[in-house]
């Protein structure tokens, strides 16, 4: 009766030793970012500014294994490996002879996957003698990871979180407070960046645009300090590939292998995380189905063209090689604060490019409706971003029942929902809306951006 | 470099199949409850309108070894056996030669300790017949963990929340919802106890007393429906002792056994989980200390004495023998909700009075500033009530130190603090105060309690 194969836990000796980089085995290596003043490829020493060189050579490293520091492994078994999960309970609720795997990223401090790449980027951050990081949040899942690193580490940390939900969602920024980090509203009168949108407005509501210039602009200005990144850069998903290497070990002792591998997509780095290594065998001939799944309110991946474009609002970065639908972009108001990017990480959109991935795009009514079903059966209540993996696993779990088929399907449970549970209520009390970007506005995104 | 033992996992197969029940090796039985209308014991009979006779006779049990039954092993199984953690990083930040182990309760999927009596008393009420269950919440740790239980086996759920709690403090009564528990908030117009209230002031505040009145009243004169209890009581107890049970097999697994048992207590369960099954080894003569502690604003142990008194504030209960500063105790408002229970476990406070376990009891401030050291050294955010734990193994460490000795100091780490970070930005921001109750207070508590 009792079920004894729920959870398939590591032991800490089995723990991955290093990250996969996925560049090592692309069909066709990543186009460079460029300058966009001179549209000349940026070289490494142009990125010093902002980056420490440690991180800047794993960024443009073809190296296909590189090792994990020590001091890095220590601080991930503060919580890794993290337990991949049997959702018998799904299963059984959808009637479907899939079996459902979920690999449980929530378990962490900040109660996501954020702190995987930002312990790693504190440690390379601290060897090359960085004081002190800055970074922008939006509803501040990226810059509580940052804080709980930097406090690992003993590094000072500034985040400027978008003031409208600063001054809306108080937890996060208590959360890096309580780990002793700064945490700031932006537009700040901190940086000439904030300053200028303050001028016009005290109560400036911000924007993840914004706060990214000021981070930049605080690093590059500041003694000692660097920025950070929580998404979208290569090496931040390369760090994030312990999870699918993790998985790999514990689907080998569960003695199963994934038909088809599920994450949501928002900058790509929980996504990355849990697919890379399975299309590192996809590559080599395996057949396997990968999905990005990402809203309706910001379809980067099912319905932006691939182009150069600027990472940020601001045309501070770098013009990145990646499907967008436009840095001028304006999300809608969904509560999946971390699915709401207007670009998708460079390594993410050339395996669309090359056929190696699909992607699939859900409204939010249905990934919240996906989001309870998954509370009311597995009991873990997840984050907004994971309800839209679920509702693609619903789906493909619904298929294999229509078919008739014995699935086995892996998702990346990306994140707890404990502190989205406002967005919850208003789901359940019929308050939320569904967004679904009209293809005028598609058309009219995408022809702005051949301009750019 | 790497340490290879930060946390100790079992295998689902090595989870406890029994229960254990330590009426069966207290030094003295426990004195009976008593009618409080004929000063008589009550009996099984008696309690069987708001109990099922399935959980009355575990109530009353002496038998050493109760055997868990698979379905609730097989829900248990949702998130358990919990990782037992060693304190690297508090023990290099406090310099202490003592080995500090916790037990990670807060993995949960409400993120405590709570569903493990939840989920046995669901499923025992499942069994007896029970289509409904009704309970009261304080701060919503409990109506969250039993909505959660409820779920599981498919009962309906109606939890009365104190008032004042249910407006300041949404996000358990969305989590209860999320689960598909009602929730309203406590004097309601549902009950005769709750429209008593409402009639003089509609916007009565409410307090615990007043929703067990509602809750018992709802489920004496509701078809199909029993009372459910989250603490105090001696089965509610016993269901807690998996935590102790799988804390000794981790431990033999380390290698290790504890000087020094630590939980904090409220109405005693989550204490009780940790600590009985090492207080069985201590009757049979294990040298071994074990601590419960509580915060100086309801000290009910290192204060209260050892009397019959109500389990309630509107005196509907029987009357319990245990330590009490009073029914009438009107709590100071701390942010340990779970720790303002004007009694104890009866179990507990004999074991106080048998000289089997110590108590102590800690102000607000220290117990945050304990808290705050735990989140920057390992991590983990505790619940404000883990606080009280956290810093009496502060305490406990720093002796060691002083001593100059290598112990081995045990703690139920009973719960997250992601929902209580509120109470976190108040202590960082110097708004927290001490509440110690005055010792004429407790004279008078006392000497009105002879009364009773």
């Amino acid at each position: 009766m009792v079920q004894g194969n729920r959870k398939i836990f590591l032991s800490e000796q089995e723990i991955p030793r290093e990250w996969y980089n996925i560049q090592a085995d692309l069909p066709k290596p990543l186009p460079p970012p460029l300058n966009p003043a001179t549209n000349e490829p940026i070289t490494p020493d142009m990125l010093s500014p902002i980056f420490p060189m440690n991180l800047i050579e794993q960024e443009v490293s073809t190296e296909r294994w590189i090792k994990i520091p020590d001091e890095v492994l220590e601080k991930l078994l503060l919580w890794r490996p993290s337990p991949l999960c049997r959702a018998y309970g799904l299963e059984k609720f959808l009637g479907t002879p899939a079996r459902i795997y979920y690999k449980n990223e929530g378990i962490s401090p900040p109660g996501s996957h954020k702190p995987n790449t930002a312990i790693a980027q504190a440690y390379y951050n601290k060897v090359f003698g960085t004081k002190r990081l800055t970074t922008e949040t939006g509803a501040g899942q990226w810059g509580s990871a940052l804080s709980f690193a930097c406090n690992q580490f003993g590094l000072e940390v500034k985040v400027y979180m978008v003031r409208v939900s600063y001054d809306q969602k108080p937890y996060r920024r208590i959360m890096m407070e309580a780990w002793g980090g700064r945490c700031v509203p932006s537009p700040s009168p901190d940086t000439h960046a904030g300053r200028v949108y303050l001028k016009d407005n005290l109560d400036h509501p911000g924007s993840l645009g914004i706060a990214i210039s000021e981070a930049i602009e605080d690093a590059v200005n500041s003694k000692n300090t660097k920025y950070s990144l929580g998404s979208v850069l290569n090496h931040v998903l390369m760090h994030q590939t312990i999870i699918g290497l993790e998985t790999e070990k514990q689907l080998k002792i569960a003695g199963e292998y994934p038909d088809v591998v599920i994450g949501c997509a928002g900058g790509g780095s929980n996504f990355a995380g849990i697919a890379f290594p399975f299309i590192r065998d996809k590559i080599h001939g395996k057949d396997i189905r990968i999905i990005a799944v990402e809203p309706t309110s910001c379809p980067t991946l099912t319905k932006g063209p691939y182009v150069y474009d600027f990472g940020d609002t601001a045309r501070t970065t770098p013009l990145l090689p990646m499907n967008s639908i436009g840095h001028q972009f304006v999300p809608a108001p969904i509560h999946a604060g971390g699915l709401r990017y207007h670009g998708m990480a460079p390594l993410v959109s050339r395996l669309l490019q090359d056929g190696l991935i699909e992607a699939k795009a859900y409204a939010q009514l249905e990934t919240f409706q996906a989001g309870i079903h998954f509370a009311r059966t597995e009991g873990f209540i997840p984050a907004p971003e994971t309800d839209h993996a679920i509702a693609c696993v619903i789906d493909e779990a619904v298929k294999a029942k229509e078919e008739g088929k014995e699935k086995v399907i892996l998702m990346n449970w990306s994140g707890h929902g404990v502190i989205d549970l406002a967005s919850y209520d208003a789901y359940l009390s019929g308050k939320l809306h569904d967004y679904i970007m009209p293809d005028e506005d598609i058309e009219q995104l995408v022809c702005e951006l051949k301009r750019c």
